[in-house]
């Protein structure tokens, strides 16, 4: 077996699969590639469990079979190649891999500890891949790092004729993002947020056929094929906590309030939930923070409609800049009342929509 | 007390001090930083106490006296002001910070508790900021990180009417940078490499002053003043271990062996000293590695005088590359014998010159 390639194709597409293996495993296979050849092409397949991806290149092949190699071992020889071209060969247990006067001969692992998931056959739907990656990066941030509940650390993506939403909640904030697309799927599932991650990142801006199969997401765009596993459980049902009814709503421009509220939370105590407090009153909006190094505050111009009566809220400062994150334009922002929760949405940009719950003050 | 003056000025001046100033120290006024105000600018103080660091700013002051603040809170406070200016004021036990709609009320700490180091009043000697920064710069790297002897954690500067000599070794490797330059001082001091680097971030395109007190090297560049302390004990006398007699010499380019090391030495064993070897034999160098992974090896010509033996090799990879990273043009491979040192040299550079021991073969 032997097959000439392009160092770059090589380097840029095994970086992907690379990127999801893990370095160090109590599994002894999981840290290794499985590398594919064959019908004019190189296949690359690694695993962490939770997500495999597989990914193809074409080259001048000649034999076929596979081999493993440990992944992180390959990928610095790869990226560290000299020449443009790279020949690699499969010989006496060893993998070849010459360009230029530089050669390598690296060891070939146990192929059957190697991962060797199967890969969806068919997908039965499909959708834009910028807007996918678009919908999970804006709501990722909402999902939990560490919560008694596993749930809460996924991103549910809601797939029916009506429309396609990605949601994520950690129980103190949400955030959705509705696609613009249907998908041709009717499925409720929930996706790690650390596999969100690396979906994002796979994602090209090109079309991404969806299957949804016995406990996993399998997805396939470009040169990419991903299996994700769902999680178990039921996600929590949040569109009961959505408040209908905002005796006021506020506008002003979404980045000046991310900017203003991160320079203000300086001052604020980080072990007391972070808090800064907002003032509303005549058209003003006074964002203030204490903490045990002093106090900070800040005021903004802010459009009001609904009672205009003076309203006082307290936040978790990082809640409300995350919720801010994918605002470019004029924030829209909710209130129900002091304990309920408050929106943040852009009348401009209807597709996303984020809620933070207020601390309780006093 | 109160001061005018630009955002930008300001972070950027104090960022130098703040970078010096430990988040987290036993000793509790270490974390804080001393301002200064009066004679038209503002000062600013901090200390880790290997290195006391004060810079000036001139500002519209009115009225004069000291206070203390946590540097890094007031970093933070700095970096995120919104406008162009700012103004600082001391008031009821609190420095008010304002710029445009915004304002922090940080609380003053002890002054007594801040660092207060004195800085020398007169400097003996001047050498260009640029070319001392580029001497240390350049051998910092084979100070030793750990070692039981903590002079070898120092870089030494040699201070005569001979010249100006940057020197560092951890006993298995050693580099040392000429400087064109005389600074009219006569002494040998060894200054932590930690210190070093803040010392290399500080130095500018312009003379730096020196002096040397009791236990404590001064500098003066710019706007800045350093105290830097020194270290005690005796510097190994590395001119003894430098040979003198080279059997075979090699020159070839510096970055082409150096980026050849990098890629050959992904198979070094890291536990048996990042081992490659180098063979060289009719004008042809061989460089392998060979670790569990599998092995490497790449060739590269090189040019031979002297004896045409064959000559083997064993470096530790990182030696090698770091020994090559400040040459830029044809390296001279000076080769005492396969247990004693090499030195590494660029005859169109001569500031320069690296030692590396070679690895027990066999």
């Amino acid at each position: 077996m032997k097959v000439q390639v392009s160092k770059k194709a090589l380097a840029e597409r095994f970086a992907h699969v690379e990127r999801i293996v893990p370095a160090r495993s109590s599994n002894p296979g999981l840290n290794l590639v499985r590398i594919d050849l064959g019908d004019d092409q190189l296949r690359f397949v690694g695993s962490n469990l939770d997500l495999d991806v597989r990914t193809a290149l074409p080259a001048d092949v000649s034999g076929e079979g596979a081999v493993a190699v440990p992944a992180h071992v390959f990928g610095q020889v790869v990226r560290a190649l000299p020449g443009e071209d790279v020949a690699l060969e499969v010989e006496d247990r060893e993998l070849a891999i010459t360009s230029g006067s530089f050669g390598t001969r690296l060891q070939l692992a146990d192929l059957d500890s190697a991962p060797n998931p199967a890969f969806a056959d068919a997908h039965a739907a499909e959708l834009p891949g910028s807007a996918l990656a678009a919908a999970l990066g804006q709501v990722r941030y909402a999902a939990a790092v560490a919560e008694y509940q596993a749930i809460f650390r996924g991103v549910k993506l809601e797939l029916s004729d009506e429309g396609t939403r990605a949601v994520a909640t950690d129980g103190f904030r949400l955030a959705y993002f509705d696609l613009d697309a249907v998908s041709g799927l009717d499925a409720e599932i929930v996706v790690p947020a650390r596999s969100v991650d690396e979906i994002v990142r796979l994602l090209e801006d090109e079309p991404v056929k969806l299957q949804v199969g016995e406990g996993s997401l399998s997805l396939a765009s470009g040169a990419f094929e991903v299996n994700a596993k769902l999680m178990e459980g039921s996600f929590p049902d949040y569109r009961r906590v959505i408040p209908a009814n905002f005796p006021v709503v506020v506008t002003l421009p979404a980045q000046a309030l991310a900017e203003s509220v991160t320079r203000v939370a300086v001052m604020a105590d980080k072990t007391a939930n972070n808090r800064v407090d907002l003032f509303i009153r005549d058209g003003t909006m006074q964002i203030t923070a204490e903490g045990s190094y002093g106090r900070s505050q800040e005021a903004m111009e802010v459009s009001q409609e609904g009672s205009d009566a003076e309203i006082a809220l307290a936040y978790n400062a990082r809640y409300l800049t995350d919720a801010l994150g994918p605002l470019t334009g004029d924030l829209r922002l909710s209130l129900s009342g002091p304990t309920s929760p408050s929106l943040l949405t852009e009348p401009s940009d209807p597709h996303y929509l984020a809620m933070v719950v207020p601390l309780r003050t006093g």
